[in-house]
């Protein structure tokens, strides 16, 4: 296993990749090329939970998948990499300009070139890039998988046009395209978030305001940033497949946010799946010990979405295994 | 991920322990100490095979246990690592000085040591280390699970003495006790082996006088030392509880094998749990695509043989999960 840390930017310390590599083997794929998952950790834009980063990343690799931790850039670690006490901080927290919005799904790009330009090397078939994140980070993730096309994103990297040529190193935009989304207790409508957050409790709205400030630069952005952030409103025949799981009992983020997006992409007839658990907090992670930091982020029913995200994967992200060996 | 290769001799190339070990965070265990698993890869004293080693090493990483996978000596790699084509051999091969027992299961003592070494670095509970082998390197794991305490293998490294303070740096032989074993098509018992070859066709007699030369140094081993050898003769109160997993259409390593050891173990009033699959060839590792060199090598019912293990070992190995974490 090639398991090291990359920083996305060199001069900073707080965004990396970090790589979990499998090895092959003659006795394995032979030269095969695996897929790969880049995980997006959540910890609403203030942070990238470690419960959802190597946790995930040991499940996918288990089912034979190069896996990478994306910790993307956010409010409560400065780029030198020290973190801050954003909850210390006075009532209206400032914006930091190096976490603000589109910056988070960007990294995502980022990595997907990290990825390519390190595809021979690594054996990653970069046809078969999934994006799987967590909370907040299922939300960049599904931000990525529904802009990932638009200037935003693939302009962003100087590539804005369709290749002609697939295959070939340089083949625009399409090297951007991930082929799936693996969204847990994703937000996907801030325009539902708010209204749901106004109707509960003052520290609920505290935090949201903490969140959008980290993220969006502003307590209360006005409801058109609110729609674009929204990728339950974005969904093109541009998303891939997705596969969403929560829990009808999230009190943080509700259910009906995982609901809105499988909406979202029935109407556009992307392929999806999704698996609603009834019991459990937010932010289960794995619901296994593995990924627990207390008893309490244990489930057993709800562990179980992370083998059937394993059976929906290999439909698309087969292993190349041999018919035959050489033997 | 700490994953690096360790030598387990400065001047050798050929025998190595490779570490897998989970990265802590005040989110997760925050400093609680997590189990081991040291894993032996079978083929047969001939090869340690990758398709036994990293795909093994991540299924238990990803139950949240930090990982080992131990390539001991064998036959068909010198000293300086590199690949010998066994087969292409006169039809008498020799004996390689470098390979011969006992030193396969004093390299799973040598790894204890290490492990024990690094315990506080690398957050281990040293009092949750098991030895896990497939094949051949469940017959090692299980050699050592039966000899652990021998001046064969504490008394080599100077620890024969118990200790009368558990717990201090230096608690003599205590060190190299075993938590638990995890056997995969094990062989147990070389007479009763013997007996199967004999009757069976004369390939299956010549390959098992190439491994025995390869493990012995000799095609015909005495009957005396083919009981020494044998795990299921040499079961005591010292052995520990034991996982067993086989299918019983093995057509290489007969399922009476695995069979022999439950009894052995049962006699000794040893805490076992054995499944028996009914379909699947021999050396069928997790049985699913991740750890499968050919289409055959992928068997549905067999694979649940890793998520019964964890189950088992989550009696004995639950991680330190915090009741509350301090939020």
């Amino acid at each position: 296993m090639i398991s090291e840390v990359i920083k996305l930017y060199e001069d900073r310390n707080d965004v990396t990749l970090t790589t979990y590599i499998l090895q092959d083997s003659p006795q394995l794929l032979a030269g095969g090329r695996r897929p790969a998952i880049i995980i997006c950790p959540g910890g609403a834009y203030l942070d990238c939970s470690d419960r959802e980063a190597e946790p995930v990343a040991m499940k996918f690799a288990s089912m034979g998948y190069h896996t990478f931790v994306l910790r993307y850039s956010r409010y409560g670690t400065e780029p030198d990499g020290t973190k801050t006490d954003f909850f210390g901080q006075a009532s209206a927290p400032l914006p930091k300009e190096h976490c603000l919005y589109p910056t988070h799904m960007r990294e995502i790009g980022k990595s997907m070139l990290i990825i390519h330009e390190h595809a021979a090397e690594w054996l990653v078939d970069t046809d078969k890039i999934a994006v799987c994140g967590f909370s907040a980070g299922a939300h960049n993730a599904a931000m990525y998988a529904t802009h990932w096309h638009e200037e935003v994103i693939c302009g962003f990297f100087g590539e804005t046009a369709n290749s002609d040529t697939p295959g070939e190193t340089a083949f625009g935009k399409e090297k951007f395209r991930p082929a799936a989304a693996i969204l847990g207790y994703t937000l996907s409508d801030y325009l539902l978030m708010k209204e749901a957050v106004l109707a509960s409790s003052p520290e609920d709205a505290a935090f949201f305001g903490l969140s959008n400030t980290a993220f969006l630069g502003e307590a209360i952005p006005t409801d058109e940033k609110l729609l674009e952030v929204s990728p339950a409103r974005n969904v093109t025949e541009n998303t891939p497949p997705t596969f969403l799981w929560a829990t009808s009992a999230d009190a943080m983020v509700p259910v009906q946010q995982s609901l809105q997006m499988a909406a979202a992409l029935a109407d556009h007839h992307i392929p999806f799946e999704m698996h609603i658990f009834e019991e459990g907090a937010h932010g289960l992670s794995l619901a296994t010990p593995a990924s627990a930091g207390t008893k309490s982020q244990i489930n057993g029913d709800a562990a179980k979405w992370a083998d059937l995200a394993g059976c929906w994967l290999e439909k698309r992200f087969a292993l190349p295994v041999p018919d035959k060996n050489a033997e």
